[in-house]
């Protein structure tokens, strides 16, 4: 990682009260890309039959690797937030397996950025999800989601 | 409440380890119409400067609302999964106030449930968020995500 | 409608060479609201057995129209293009039905706004597709989709 | 491409008077993933203005080339309908250029696939539109969209 994208992967890693709560972990941040994992943990069931984690979960994790990759892309602390977001859940994920998602800011404008994603539990080619997302950036007005 | 829709809000309020993690609770369910809330605290917040809700609270709120909407239209105990959903981030939340959703399933197939629904901090007129979703019915194949 | 919606049905009814050619027509716009149809035609059917619309042509009136609520809803003639779009497909229109769509500008903040509507074929409560779509305002950058 | 593939080929090139409309031509099908376009011609540009394409010809396009892509991952014969589509508009396309979209169907379920495709005028790493979208299998009840 350069200087400014290990900014952004402390900052992260470390700031945001729910992701800390979750049990973020970022694992890297390079030039627009950025992975990051959720260990399983009980708290981020959401059914205790199966022991799968909640679909709310999955879009957390992947809201907030997108945002730090687009902080990578744009390679500046400028004020973000998300736009909008769209979630395909392919498969219940797999009961004890660490979560990860990868995001790629595949394309930015002055004041938009085009991410696109996916979430899996130990494998990338067999998914839990895939994600699109746009984030406004340098806005004050919408500050806060997808943000740390 | 009907005794069906009763029995779906008690199923959600009490039986997913992640939504009890987040302080959830259902106000009402309806033929098809879920409300539901997560009152204000510190370990949903996303931004600690600004104190305002992460937006993936915002979403898991409204992806869980919405199962139990979709749950209340078909009237019966059946395996659920969310397909896909879409969330319109509209404006930063407040803090300190409790956010809540309300989803309507306004659609039904055989197989897939359509809802749309808002989130809001206390104003139903100026939402959080918006969002559509769609649901898998009767699947065993893509359990977890959305259901309790 | 007031003066400057008028302009703005006139504009949409008249100008894109792609809805002349399906058959485009407002029916009103007025205060961040527009409804506009495409009368049944051969040329956009999309499966020739049964006579169903092809489901581009539905996307592409929604979208359309949507342009045309968010012109309406900032009530100024501003350069405007369609940044994201979501449509869920309800079932199949029936053959030789006008298909009708109604889009609301529902929020509009100084860079964006946000839309949701639906099409039809002549009973607005049984509804042929569901959209939600944003669309950025003021931009040279990214003109063209969904502006006329 | 294998015999499936060439009779899918076949099928969308010819079958859909409003594709045939609006000159659709596949460039290939294999193995879940279509490549298909629209040569320019006038009566596909939405603002007349600048020669740019309309958005809802973009949306048009992928939704049919991510049925054919969906077709050759099933590789049968099989009743299809689009459930939900999303676009990203990225930025405006060329005057003049072949609209081209690449699709490519990268699971499927028993009732479920999802793709994920893009639309370019020429450069397939600068494209023109994202899209992601899941269709509906082997169902007679939603039959229409997306379907050639």
């Amino acid at each position: 990682m350069g200087e400014i994208d290990a900014m952004i992967a402390k900052l992260f890693a470390s700031m945001s009260p729910h992701m800390r709560e979750l049990g973020f972990e970022v694992i890297s941040v390079n030039q627009g890309v950025c992975v990051g994992q959720l260990p399983y943990r009980e708290s981020l069931i959401g059914d205790p039959r199966s022991g799968v984690l909640h679909g709310g979960v999955v879009t957390t994790l992947l809201d907030t690797v997108g945002g730090a990759a687009v902080l990578s892309a744009v390679a500046a602390p400028i004020p973000l937030a998300t736009l909008d977001l769209r979630i395909d859940y392919l498969r219940p994920s797999r009961p004890s397996q660490t979560l990860v998602a990868r995001v790629e800011c595949y394309k930015k404008t002055h004041n938009v950025a085009f991410t696109r994603g996916i979430a899996h539990d130990g494998d990338e080619s067999d998914p839990v999800a895939a994600m699109a997302a746009t984030y406004m950036l340098r806005t004050q007005a919408v500050r806060g989601a997808g943000a740390p």
